[in-house]
């Protein structure tokens, strides 16, 4: 059976996401990051990154959001969570979901992660004053170039919904108002509409 | 004809790279970044993003290494660039590229982009003094965990050898030693004997 490694409030809902809509059986570990788990030994001897999501397989343990959600689509077919039959629909929908880990993730970390990349705390706090202004920017790209609608490939469901939808909850800690994107908007109340959404979030 | 928008330089080489061992004929075309092309309402009207690499292909426009690597590979699945027919040999490929883009690029850009995620000369300083050891974290992850050797998927090569390469490439600019990483520098040293890297270095 599939094991997914995740913590609340983090981007790993997006593939516990696939896996509902997939109907996959699977068991849901949930890491404790107020007591750095994701930092303990036995955890960094399945992800040496000490980061959410990992998911182990009967294959061997996967990671990066990007990496789990083709796996699982590629996994269940019969789900249709990805265009795997069209490889110009497949790769805009990586593009979308790397454009999502590489920049629009990246802006929000900048809020509660700033030590990664700077020492500081004049640093750190000047990039958490910036997060609203790289946050508007990342969705004004989503909303005017990526999410066709109504989803984000078009007429067709796919593991990039879920993905967006995990990213697009995070705006509001961010301060920045999600009425600003309509589409994006829509897009989540229309997520939150799915019973693979309700279950995932339960 | 596919079209390559790119930049010397930029992980732009990863996808130059991928058509080039696909035997792809594509035209490559050379943005000035010293003079802002990216920026240009005609470059913007093709890649909002106003970054590269951009592919143009006859179906669309995709941007994102990520996804370029994928669909050059599906593209051109005589060249055996990407285990397509095991979903989780391509998650794993997905993976290492996604740890390459949202974690080791975005580690890098820190040092000469500092500006897209803080506003104070100090805390751009900062970020820089900060790039030579998240590289090499980032580094150390790829030598002990993702180079399995002699390519980064083992035995077979695919299109994250070009983006571990291009990525590599950077090190010495960000004042770090490839010689601490001797499966890297192995790997770089391998890179550079194939015709095709040759030719996207030309």
């Amino acid at each position: 059976m599939l094991k997914l490694y995740s913590a609340p409030g983090t981007c790993s809902l997006a593939a516990n996401i696939a896996l509902h809509e997939a109907g996959a059986d699977h068991e849901l570990v949930t890491l404790d990051f107020a007591n750095h788990q994701q930092r303990s030994p036995e955890y960094l001897a399945i992800n040496p990154k000490g980061r959410v999501p990992t998911l182990v397989t009967e294959h061997g343990v996967l990671s990066e959001t990007v990496a789990l959600l083709l796996y699982v689509a590629q996994r269940f077919p019969a789900a249709k969570l990805a265009p795997l039959d069209d490889p110009f629909a497949l790769a805009r929908m990586q593009e979308v979901n790397s454009y999502l880990a590489s920049t629009v993730h990246v802006a929000h970390a900048h809020k509660r992660r700033g030590a990664r990349w700077a020492d500081e705390a004049s640093s750190i706090a000047d990039m958490q004053r910036k997060v609203p202004q790289t946050m508007t920017e990342a969705f004004n790209v989503i909303e005017n170039h990526y999410l066709q609608g109504p989803w984000v490939l078009g007429a067709s469901y796919s593991v990039a919904d879920g993905y967006l939808f995990t990213i697009a909850s995070w705006l509001k800690t961010d301060d920045v108002d999600i009425a600003l994107f309509p589409k994006v908007a829509e897009h989540t109340a229309r997520m939150l509409e799915r019973p693979a959404v309700q279950r995932a979030l339960a």
